[in-house]
Formats: C-alpha cells, structure tokens, sequence
C-alpha cells in the first residue's frame, strides 16, 4: 500500500459517496466530471485516486463501478471489522442505531456505559455495563472504538482501550486524548467544530 | 482579523480545552509547556496562537487566564449566537440536549423535522414541524446550521439554509453539500471518519 497523505484519504469517503449517487446508466467518468462535479481541482482528483487500485484510460476515464471498487477495497470496506462505542447518553445511543456505518464494512457490535439504568439493547445491540468492557472487546475482537462519554471519563476509556490493544479512536469527547504511538485518535468534537464555522462569521 | 489558516484555526479549542482543564494555580504557561503536553511543536503553537490577541512574555509566557480569554475572544465565545438542527433523529436530539455548546457562545434553539411525531420538546428546547423552518429562522435570528438528516434530506435543507441567509453549516448527513462561496460547510460524517481510522489498521 502506497503511503497515503491525511488530506487524500479524507477525500475517498467523499469521492465514494458521490459515485454511488450517480444513475446507473453512467458507465464511464472522468477525473474532470468528478472534480467539476465536487468543486476540486481536475488534478488533485487524479492524484487522490491514484492511491486505489483504480485506473483510468485516456479520453474515457474511470469504469465508474470499478472505480467503486477500488475505493471500497483501498478503504477496507469488504474487509469486515468490529467496533464499539463507550457512553451511552444520546450520542453514544445514535451511533449505535446508525446504519451508516456497513457501507464500509464496520459493525457496531456493542456499547458499553458505566450507568447499569442504561444498560439494555437499542436497534437489537446490547449496552452492557462498563465492568464488562475488556471481556466485550476481547470477545467481539474489536479492533475500532467510539468515545462517546463525558470530557472526565474519556482518558480512562482510551487507557482502558489501549490495554486492550485497539489501536484506532474516534473520539467525541472534547479533550485531547493521550495515547502511544502505536494508536490513532481522530477527533469529532461537535461544539469545537461549530465554533470554527461560527468564527467565519465575525 | 489576521487570515488564519483552517489548521490553525482548528486547533484553537484543542487548546483552549488544554488550558481550562490546568489546576487554577497556574497562572502562567509557556508555548514550549504547551507544545510538550499536546505533542506538538513549540513553533508550531507559537505561530497559531499569534493569531489571537494573546501576547507572550520572554520567559515567562503566556497569562493562563489572559491566553484563554484571547483564545474565546478570537474564536468569537463572547458573542452569542443561535444555531438550529434540521433533522430531530437520534443524533439531531442528542445535539439538541448537548451542553457543550454553550462554552464557545453558541444556543442551539430549536430543531426541526418533517415527521411531525417527533416534535415535541428536549431538554426544554423545541422541535418543530420542518414547515415551519423558515420563521423559526427568521425569529430566533440563527446564522448557524446542524444538518442531522439523512442523505437524502440534506441538500433541499442546505437549500432552504441559503435562501434564508444562514452562513455556516455543520454538516453530519453523508453527501457533499452545493452552496454558494457565500456559504462555509463543515462535513462529519461519522462513518466515514471510522473508515479513515479503520483504513490505519490494514
């Protein structure tokens, strides 16, 4: 696999998102269409798909179901992987209803929260009592987490989840979390992203 | 108002998370102790923090309470401004409850769905029927957005948005949005951002 900038990878899942948009009887597109298309540039485009097995032909451009493909296989969409959310406030209980999550191959296999009064099942998966967390994970063979509890419960999660050898965090909690090395944390923090958007407006 | 670069500009709150989270006798602090404790660089944090009206002292630092206002200042805390959330889900109600909004100066006042059972109340805060969205804009003067739809509500809401004169939008629901340059659009799309995470693991 080639070294992949941050910035080309974010772009996949919109690439992806707006191919699967398309009608069904757009057989071919172009690096053109797509950038025109997304509001980028032609070249960044094809710099970006460049990574995936994808290939393009001169004045035809992309078979737009293989370009699909090739960017479900560089993602690692058809290669199935567990994940599980800790807190299960409102946040944590929408992530667990989400469907979104299959079209790239991730299944949200449990939540996990300190509150026994929230302990149950929401769209047939199971809260289960934060006691049981490192058993869930060993079990289920979770390789992926959401952080989902409060800013104060969020360090501890992440060291518990690091003891458990998940090397992969998504984490809503607004601090910073701090891990190895050997694991990555995306942050989602809803309000911080709110506020930059606001402050476009002074 | 220097133009400052999106990064830079993103990595204010981390700060400001950094730096309200210190033991109040803390009066001072250093980029470099900064830069140390967030795993940066010091010239780094320097540059990004001289976007904001904090001024440091050789050897001494910055004033914890001073960097912190400069930072709220900047990232515009003070000012207060209303947001709306289209689409009343799990995820539209979860961001209606969420408090942490309040500390970059931001209300969220109100949701809006067109399933009229899901309107109601939460966290005392009104949901409102979707045909109503246009004088509930007009009325609560919101200028920010949260787009907590499906996909396939996103862009005649994002529509609605604009024509309405609102600047700035949140967006959760998994397309890319068409605005106007006038119109800035943050995308979160959650699965998305686990399939980026998930793609470090192979």
């Amino acid at each position: 696999m080639k070294e992949i900038p941050v910035t080309s990878l974010q772009r996949l899942p919109i690439y992806l998102n707006y191919l699967k948009t398309l009608d069904d009887d757009i057989v071919n597109i172009s690096s053109k269409a797509i950038a025109d298309a997304l509001n980028m540039g032609e070249v960044l485009v094809r710099k970006d798909l460049a990574y995936t097995p994808a290939t393009g032909k001169t004045r035809v451009g992309y078979n737009r179901k293989e370009l699909i493909a090739a960017i479900e296989e560089y993602l690692g969409c058809n290669s199935k992987k567990n994940a599980v959310i800790f807190g299960a406030g409102g946040l944590g209980r929408a992530l667990l209803a989400y469907q979104g999550f299959k079209n790239y191959g991730i299944d949200i296999v449990a939540a996990f929260d300190t509150d026994s009064k929230k302990c149950g099942r929401i769209a047939g998966k199971p809260i289960i009592n934060y006691s049981y967390a490192k058993e869930g994970i060993r079990k289920t063979g979770a390789c992926l987490a959401i952080i989902a509890t409060p800013a104060s419960a969020a360090q501890e999660v992440a060291d518990l989840l690091v003891s458990c050898g998940v090397k992969a965090i998504l984490n809503f909690a607004p601090i910073l979390l701090s891990v190895p090395d050997t694991c990555v944390v995306r942050n989602m923090d809803v309000a911080a992203n709110l506020a930059i958007l606001s402050s476009y407006l002074a």
